[in-house]
């Protein structure tokens, strides 16, 4: 290890990137200093946590503050700076300028070696009404503290969330937590837009079934206040108007930027920080992590930006450990993982979507498979739907989604560590996952996915899309009469009713001449009868989740 | 995929990998013949949940038939034939010799392909009083019904159950739940003999918590029987009596290897059935799978049995395809990756523990964390020990093992999965796990346990055992003085107490020229003293997992 005296540490962003630097800094380096530069009132606090506050999940505030101020000073003796903002930076001379909130003098520290954390900033868009004061977004303790405010007042009784993405449904769980009407707003015409929409839709349902009003498919396009200024309603664009008390603002944030563009540092394809994999800038004294920045991401090897508190917090410790000694491993690739969890109901992502691979011209097919969360024998035992996304050229795993209750996060996480070994579908059907009956399957819902993409590849399980038009071809549904009259193929007339298991002796039934697609429950018994329809000369595929993935992607907002 | 009429394939055994190869082979090839033998009473039952429909948590008897002969036939064509036993082979003229069991005749039937799943037995010790009406092993729903209705007996109060591996743990669990007074008999000095002894010792201390009475170190030397032939207490090696009214044997299984050795085929070197990579045995158109034969085993690419539901699943249903059209993908190396729950605690591995590499002489280190199931600061918190076992030559992970509460499943499995494609534990710091605070840590205890493996590696975070005498070093411990007095360093007179805060300023009441160790609660301050130290020219390491794994380690049996 380098010792290395009289180095000079600044790291502009006081938590997720910034702190991790910090105290690996430190600890690779016991003779530098090393100043921490927070704009704002705190440091190190755990910005995914803010919602379960306001909700009263975490009871106690202080448990937000991971690592204080005082205590990063004396067990990391790192020199924290709270309301101090770094306005620019002087790369000839090696230093930041700094603007002092409080006094607001300016000053300029030097540096060695800067370090720029400064995450993202919440989006706040240009409508009327948009600066009312219950008009709030959600990123530290202070905006939480005042959302938190509005809703422990006695009068607030209803609040409007505007988008669906992680932040705007943790947060509409914990409104509903604390009994608020809450309506929740999205542009999109699914929640979670970064995921498959059928992927989505188990959220979707899970939100309404706990009395949240949902209106997809439609933004804000203003919002009416009072004299007070404070919002009485939003005005959505197709005229809705629904009345509040509260808004919570969760559409999206825009990585900050400016200080390194300023400094003539140059930003990635996707608008953040561009760096090397050891995070370094263009100028290689200046290193970049988290929300700003970019990093190169696993499904398409190019670098973009990855908004996760994961990522930040293993760059942040990278950066500091290179700045601090002037080695570290490379960054390794980001599958930009993430899971959220929604009442009852979770989703959980890893690498490309489906409608990424389409959108962006990506050879890609896929598979999904609805299982249990543990042997089904065992009680207890929850439905996941699990859809597998892959390159069918290379056959590597491009990403994966999973949705339901126990268990989403732990099968994404085998998927995103095979991803991160440039893993194939093939050899994630080898993956020796610990099997008691209440922990999983003998074969797992992965394996079941991988399985289920090998036989489509191999070409002894193909399927169709869960959302096929099926009107020219002959449908054939192999669950029993029951089965059938309790939940029919949506948009498909007059299928074709054979059980499985009559299905050898009245084949003759069916049209051999005639494109067929087989449906039954979550796709397992349409597979047997595939393989057999097959084998007797069919051309035939197998509707992918069967009916209950069918029937239940479509899904509708409320009003 | 071949046609393949006419071909006769006949399977030996019927449960996990039998049926497994008997479903794929149909799927696979509509048209063959497919036997299905079993010596007993069942096929496709659960195996791994007979002990909690006797603990009544699996109420339905019938839940555990996972798929009935009428089932297998109706659905898979499958000629189901149970209480028909294998009893040899004659290889030139491709038939088997089947012993009807209900009439005593034997037939002979013929095959193109022979599948052997026939599993393995329950050992049976030789001694005296084992063969008492209720001394019983458990492998299938006969020997459960058995045992069932002796718990359900009004008089049955006590139970001994002789073994601590996984299936007497669970039989263990699963009688307290029907308050029945059990004590476990290990030979070993700990209980899942398997694990790395510091690694079960919580599991024993969960059991001895439910009121388990645990005689470790002991084996049973002496089964005492009254005149009805009833076992009423069992002797220990060291003379303890234990009075009882039933003894469950979970001292192990041999692998039913009869069959194949009589017909001449090869064993490997631990007694399974050898197989190449399509679970051919010597003969080709002979495949075996299961509990009786072996697979590659991942850490050291040598065979080796292991006897686990989901390795027979998966090599069942690839020798089933290939059997029924000659080809298939090969069968993945195996890692073993297991897993228990005992009440409140459950315990996880895969690969090689740290005691395997001692004892093969294979070159290992290890690292131990303890870190919590989730964000810390996001209520229900559990703590898990998470151990890695690597080769600190080629960095490559050997094994890991983790116990506690929530998710050492999910940690074990992302570990697995990085040991599937020969991950070093450096590329184990990278994986991209999902995170939000119900769920995980933004570094989570995976990426803790690579780290501390790297800052070993590269020398800046050398760890001496939990275990290690510290009699001649300076061992400084980090804690404040308040958890010290609660809880003080097993076998360690005398450390030096200086909390890690206040290191810096007295860093000279230590002694630079002796070898030092410093401990803490769990090894995180530990780290950050060590590396203070270092910095500042001792010699140091940082004990593993800090006083909590030291003092935890030394579990002791009652009486
Ligand atoms: C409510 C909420 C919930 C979330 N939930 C999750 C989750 O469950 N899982 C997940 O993976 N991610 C989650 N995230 C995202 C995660 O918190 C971020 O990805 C992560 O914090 C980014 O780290 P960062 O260091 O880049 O930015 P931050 O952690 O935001 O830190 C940046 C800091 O820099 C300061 N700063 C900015 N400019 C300057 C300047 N010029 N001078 C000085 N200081 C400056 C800011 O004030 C800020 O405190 C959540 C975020 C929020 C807001
Ligand atoms: C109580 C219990 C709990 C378990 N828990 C777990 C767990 O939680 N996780 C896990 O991974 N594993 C567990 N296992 C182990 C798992 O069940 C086995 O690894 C798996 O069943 C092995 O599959 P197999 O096909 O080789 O053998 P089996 O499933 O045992 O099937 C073999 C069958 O072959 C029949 N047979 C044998 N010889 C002949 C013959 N000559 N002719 C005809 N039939 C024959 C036998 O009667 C038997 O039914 C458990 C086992 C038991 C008994
Ligand atoms: C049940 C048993 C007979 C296997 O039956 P199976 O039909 O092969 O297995 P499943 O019902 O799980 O179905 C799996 C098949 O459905 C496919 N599948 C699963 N979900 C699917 C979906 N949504 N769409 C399409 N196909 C799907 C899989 O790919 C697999 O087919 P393949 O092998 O042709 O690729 C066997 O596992 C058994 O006997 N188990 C009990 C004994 C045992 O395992 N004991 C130890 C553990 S307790
Ligand atoms: C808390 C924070 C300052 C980081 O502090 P930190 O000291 O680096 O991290 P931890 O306390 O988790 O300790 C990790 C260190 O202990 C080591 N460690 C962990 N367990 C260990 C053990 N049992 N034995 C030895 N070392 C261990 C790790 O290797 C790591 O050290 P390294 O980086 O030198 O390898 C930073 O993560 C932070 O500000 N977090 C809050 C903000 C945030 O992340 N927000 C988004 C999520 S809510």
């Amino acid at each position: 290890m380098t010792k290395n005296d009289g180095c000079k540490i600044v790291i502009v962003g006081g938590v997720a990137g910034g702190a991790s630097a910090a105290t690996r800094a430190r600890r690779m380096n016991e003779h530098a200093d090393i100043i921490l530069l927070e704009k704002d009132s705190d440091v190190s606090f755990a910005n995914c946590g803010l919602p379960y506050h306001i909700g009263g999940e975490i009871e106690d505030r202080s448990e937000l503050v991971v690592a204080s101020a005082e205590f990063l000073a004396k067990r990391f003796r790192i020199d924290v700076r709270t309301r101090h903002e770094a306005v620019s930076i002087d790369r000839q001379k090696k230093r930041v300028e700094v603007l002092r909130r409080d006094s607001g003098e300016r000053i300029w520290i030097d540096y060695d070696k800067l370090i720029l954390a400064p995450g993202a900033s919440p989006i706040h868009p240009p409508i009327t009404g948009a600066d009312a004061s219950n008009v709030l977004t959600l990123r530290n303790l202070d905006d939480m503290d005042r959302i938190k405010a509005i809703v422990d007042a006695q009068a607030t009784r209803k609040a409007v969330v505007v988008g669906a993405g992680y932040i705007g449904l943790e947060m509409v769980e914990q409104l509903i937590h604390r009994s608020i009407e809450t309506s929740l707003v999205e542009l999109q015409p699914q929640v979670l837009p970064l995921l498959d929409a059928e992927m989505a839709a188990p959220i979707a349902s899970e939100a309404l079934s706990k009395g949240v009003s949902l209106f997809l498919g439609r933004g804000i396009t203003e919002i009416i206040t009072d004299d007070d200024n404070r919002a009485t309603a939003v005005i959505l664009g197709d005229g809705t108007q629904i009345e509040t008390d509260l808004v919570v603002l969760g559409i999206g944030v825009r990585p900050n930027v400016s200080l390194a563009v300023d400094a003539g540092l140059e930003l990635g394809a996707t608008g953040g920080i561009l760096t090397n994999d050891y995070m370094q800038t263009a100028d290689p004294d200046i290193y970049a992590v988290g929300d700003a920045a970019e990093y190169v991401y696993g499904p398409t090897g190019k670098r973009m930006r990855i908004a996760l508190a994961g990522p930040a917090n293993r760059a942040g410790r990278l950066a500091g450990q290179h700045a601090a000694t002037g080695k570290s491993d490379p960054m390794p690739a980001v599958q930009g993982t993430s899971v959220v969890r929604v009442f009852g109901c979770s989703a959980a992502s890893t690498g490309m979507t489906r409608s990424f691979a389409k959108r962006f011209d990506i050879n890609a097919k896929s598979v999904t498979v609805i299982a249990k969360s543990h042997a089904g024998y065992y009680p207890g035992a929850e439905t996941m739907t699990l859809k597998l996304v892959y390159d069918p050229q290379t056959e590597k795993i491009l990403g994966a989604q999973a949705v339901g209750g126990e268990g989403v996060d732990k099968r994404i996480d085998v998927i995103a560590t095979a991803m991160q070994f440039g893993g194939t579908v093939r050899q994630l059907t080898g993956v020796d996952l610990c099997y008691a009956p209440p922990f999983g399957s003998a074969k797992d819902p992965v394996h079941m996915a991988a399985f289920a993409a090998c036989n489509q590849m191999d070409g002894v399980g193909d399927f169709s899309e869960f959302d096929a038009d099926l009107s020219s071809k002959q449908v054939v549904d192999v669950r029993t009469c029951d089965e059938i009259s309790k939940a029919p193929l949506a948009g498909v007339e007059n299928p074709i009713s054979i059980p499985v298991d009559e299905l050898r002796i009245r084949i003759s039934e069916l049209d051999l001449a005639k494109e067929t697609v087989v449906a039954c429950g979550v796709g397992v018994r349409g597979h047997v009868a595939c393989c057999i329809l097959r084998q007797n000369g069919f051309q035939v595929e197998n509707l992918t989740g069967g009916a209950t993935l069918r029937n239940l992607a479509a899904i509708h907002s409320t009003p």
